[in-house]
């Protein structure tokens, strides 16, 4: 068969997957994307990354794509042309939620234990010690608002277990008064929702402004989700204890972002899927998911384009 | 009664105090400890608070002192005084340990996800975003040795437990051989030990250098407890993944001290036990414990010198 692998492997992935798919051809992105699709990728039946959305429909071979994310929103929109061609995608679901879910963790204990401040003094050789004692937090018992009932917050509500937190779930079902009370009473605010149309711009300056301004708000999902600009707003002014940014409207941030100057504000710069051994197990899914293709077995984690997650 | 009050109080505690106890006599210190014992302290049969320990055997009237604190290392040279005079000690054992647990677990995460390095990246800002991926981790499966079997380790290791981490536990009768062992395997190394003559400098060279560099070594129990100038040169070195320092040789640290420029290394300026409601809830520590010295009946908390924890 021919497969096209459309992101970047170590040359130590490189050689693993070769000796793996030793009776195949293989051929690796060379990582430009242009309008007209790829010739290699043109010739192949199968790929495993993430290819420009619009090369779905210019190939009459490709029948499966196996996705190296979670999120699949730019691939709603060849919904059509992927249903009428029978290809099948499938994604990294929960693949990144153990990671992500620690990656928010630890930005709220940040805020709480001071560790986030702590830097910048060690930087500036400035001593604090007794002062700051009373301004920091324990997670015993605070009330936490979950946005999304998907792998990520699932792992989340799992590490709070210990702390006797009260926790409460968001989802798509969620009417909109109880959202707003549940907002003004939340202590810590997790959002890890998928990129549809509902979602984006759900935190609006009427969600934002119901904030108290001891609370935490994370962001693990899609940048799109926050109006930022209003966010900037209510951490400079102080009505937020702090906000966790994994996910911003503009990636990589640009020197002149607003962002970069608002005070209780952590930004982990899209790497909350991140580990030591990413590249590799990525690796291994889809080799297992290959394994049920050659087998004609039903393939793990294929997404449904009409639900958005 | 007369009760001498040996630490700061908020205005509100004291109000909150003095209606409590509206009975008795307080005498609210004036912070100046000098080496001859303060006359209010001389009429007093309880103190709420850490006296100089050499103010102990000056009076013939101190019955009862609650300490502020869980280590009571500097009241270890008074036990003769205190034990001919039938003076009581009660301190506050495990009244920290969900606190430094969780100041723990921000450090750690703080290494492992990289949010330490985001403050500073946000100070610059530097976007850096994928490279930083596969220098992250995640705690699941974590090989955690602790030092010290009381509060705040068996805290942690509760906080540890969705996480399958392997822990093990040292205390002070577990072998040389087998602690150096442990040292060897291990990927966090967790010290939350007293102050005694067994614990001083037990992190000395011979054991610093058995930790791999992957390894990060957190201490929250004294900062006498290692050989702060071969860490320091560990850490310079990177032949130490990280270090989250709570206590420290020298509080506050001076400008010139070598720990302010070590790289990773978290210093969380012995605020490791601090909340927001840190005094409020040790003003009622004491209220109930004074309850049941009116009463009485047997104090909590009553500290065995011999043992010195």
């Amino acid at each position: 068969m021919n497969i096209f692998i459309a992101f970047d492997l170590s040359s130590s992935e490189k050689i693993f997957v070769q000796n793996k798919l030793k009776k195949h051809n293989l051929f690796f992105s060379n990582q430009v994307f242009n309008k007209i699709a790829d010739n290699n990728y043109l010739k192949c039946e199968i790929v495993f990354g993430n290819i420009p959305p619009y090369w779905v429909a210019q190939s009459s071979n490709i029948k499966w794509i196996q996705l190296e994310s979670t999120g699949f929103a730019e691939y709603l929109e060849v919904k059509i042309n992927f249903l009428k061609n029978d290809v099948i995608i499938t994604n990294l679901k929960s693949f990144f939620a153990s990671q992500v879910a620690q990656t928010t963790l630890a930005g709220i204990l940040s805020f709480y234990r001071g560790t986030d401040h702590f830097a910048l003094l060690k930087k500036e050789k400035k001593w604090v010690g007794d002062p700051f004692r009373n301004k920091l937090e324990i997670l015993n018992n605070k009330n936490v608002l979950f946005f999304g009932k998907g792998s990520i917050n699932k792992e989340m509500a799992k590490y709070l277990k210990p702390f006797d937190c009260k926790c409460s779930f968001i989802d798509s079902h969620s009417k909109k008064e109880y959202i707003l009370n549940k907002l003004n009473l939340a202590e810590i605010i997790i959002c890890a929702l998928p990129g549809t149309k509902s979602t984006k711009m759900l935190f609006n300056k009427t969600m934002l402004a119901r904030l108290s301004k001891d609370s935490i708000l994370v962001n693990v999902g899609r940048g799109d989700l926050i109006d930022e600009s209003y966010l900037i707003e209510k951490l400079n002014n102080k009505t937020l204890r702090g906000a966790v940014l994994d996910v911003t409207s503009e990636e990589p941030l640009h020197k002149n972002n607003k962002l970069w100057n608002c005070p209780n504000l952590i930004l982990t710069q899209h790497t909350g899927g991140g580990y030591t051994n990413e590249l590799k197990d990525k690796v291994s899914f889809f080799l297992d998911n290959f394994k049920r293709y050659s087998k004609n077995t039903s393939l793990l984690n294929i997404i449904n384009p009409s639900k958005g997650y």
